[in-house]
């Protein structure tokens, strides 16, 4: 092996912050810190809470200057901040400006450049945990800002056709003519609910995308009816991990991916930007399962 | 020993910083840190340099309300911040109120709260390194910002008098009026550097307070032999931290007290205030001189 004619200088410590509305049950703070730990490394992550703070989103610009100043290295951002920062910004890697959307935020010699590590989050944990899948066909159901992350990954892993499935027509038909524009025409297209049924019954793999299965909108986002063994399921809630429609499925013989790698994942990518280390993303994902079973213990959720 | 009926929560991060002028080459972060490492801590030192950032003294408050939004747990406050900072605060403890510097603020609930550990820094270095000294008549030479804390300090020890000696006759009497209000009338004097030799003859002991001795202003801030080996000298500079001073005043046969001690306790007092744990001042010392000496050695400075 050549070594590098570049020489990477790794900074002692790194300190790094979450901005978004209702963040306090975030687990990155430990999900990054516990990897830090691992690798020796000084690292400490805040927690930016706009409501705690009595800020609106719009605050989010004055946040991440601050942030600069003060010596942050980089910030995660959640909603409701993901647009709104980017007019903030000093230049954007190439899936954030795509998406539109920024979560990650890395200060470069007083620079700040926002990064998507939804979409490459996602995009890693589809290809750890459904190495094989067909994905010729593949349904999304959701059109938010989790459900336009994911079709990006999903499109950028090589589907042929993403169909986008949103009970708002006008939000899918948004996303999927972003997609055709990006990836090209004929990569995406937009349907209703009541099309579900025979898009399922021709597709290769389901992405879940909206908010059913979580503790607040408990239940399966479509009839077990239509899920059949061929027909592999990837989830992006992850609270529960377990969530009904992956139970149901795994019940009908499906290949399931559940939620927790692309928030592992997100977290890797975020960490890797931050520091430019190379993270443990088993042991973060160990970490992962420990602390969200954790959380469903002390929820009275199952486990 | 009875256990306290208050809980004390600990926290288990720790975030910090120093805003000041020039403020690169301060020890401030690896004391900090390698005492939190000594205590298991997760604890984060950042220097916020208003010469970095392009910003004026006056963009303390500024910096100052965006490190409480961001987490910080607290702050150290240098030159030339340590007066402007008092309206932005919420409280001042009784050191920094009577001396009308902050050298230290404690974020408690979103509440900013002003202290001075310069002047308990002195104090505990004093007690420490001259445990049995006179202190019935006091000289004092420098009336700036460090000289004011350090006649707080003498005095808060018990010193019968402080006459401070400065060229600039006015900032010497501002301080006398200054203490004398505060410690009650004849506790404090002005004088002119023309008098020192009549003031040295008979004091029991002299804290030097000007920059003298530093690389920048090398020499002695008053003829050898003034010195008498009756008298104790106890310096402020601690860069180098054996001056030509207390080189002179060793020789001589004084009982000397060097300006590190300073530098550390207000230091101990600092971390001690942030984290609500007792630092290791014995550990906090040695490292202190570690890095003192280490940085002599590479300023070609001797050792």
């Amino acid at each position: 092996m050549r070594r590098s004619a570049v020489a990477v200088v790794f900074k002692d410590s790194y300190l790094v912050g979450l901005i978004g509305s209702g963040i306090g049950p975030s687990l990155s703070p430990a999900l990054h810190e516990r990897e830090a730990d691992r690798q020796g490394l000084r690292y400490l992550y805040r927690l930016i809470d706009i409501d705690v703070l009595g800020l609106g989103p719009e605050a989010v610009g004055d946040l991440v200057r601050a942030a600069r100043d003060l010596g942050f290295d980089g910030l995660n951002i959640t909603h409701p901040c993901k647009q709104l920062v980017i007019p903030h910004l000093d230049a954007l890697a190439p899936q954030a400006e795509a998406l539109g959307a920024v979560n990650t935020v890395v200060f470069e010699e007083g620079r700040a450049v926002g990064h998507n590590t939804d979409v490459t989050g996602f995009a890693a944990s589809f290809a750890r945990g459904l190495p094989d899948v067909p994905l010729e066909r593949v349904v999304q159901l959701g059109a938010g800002g989790a459900g336009a992350a994911v079709a990006h990954a999903t499109l950028t892993l090589g589907a042929g056709q993403v169909t986008v499935v949103d009970a708002l027509a006008d939000r899918a038909a948004d996303l999927a003519g972003s997609l055709n524009r990006h990836f090209g025409p004929g990569r995406a297209a937009a349907a209703g609910p009541d099309r579900l049924a025979d898009l399922l019954a021709r597709a290769d793999g389901v992405v879940h995308a909206t908010p059913t299965g979580m503790a607040a909108h408990p239940g399966l986002p479509f009839p077990a009816g239509l899920l059949r063994p061929d027909l592999w399921v990837a989830e992006v809630v992850y609270r529960p991990l377990e969530t009904e429609l992956l139970r149901t499925a795994r019940a009908v013989g499906c290949a399931t991916l559940d939620g927790g790698g692309m928030a592992v994942f997100q977290a890797v990518d975020a960490f890797r930007l931050f520091t430019g280390r190379e993270p443990d993303s088993v042991g973060m994902l160990a970490d992962f399962a420990d602390m969200v079973r954790g959380a469903e213990r002390s929820a009275g959720h199952p486990v």
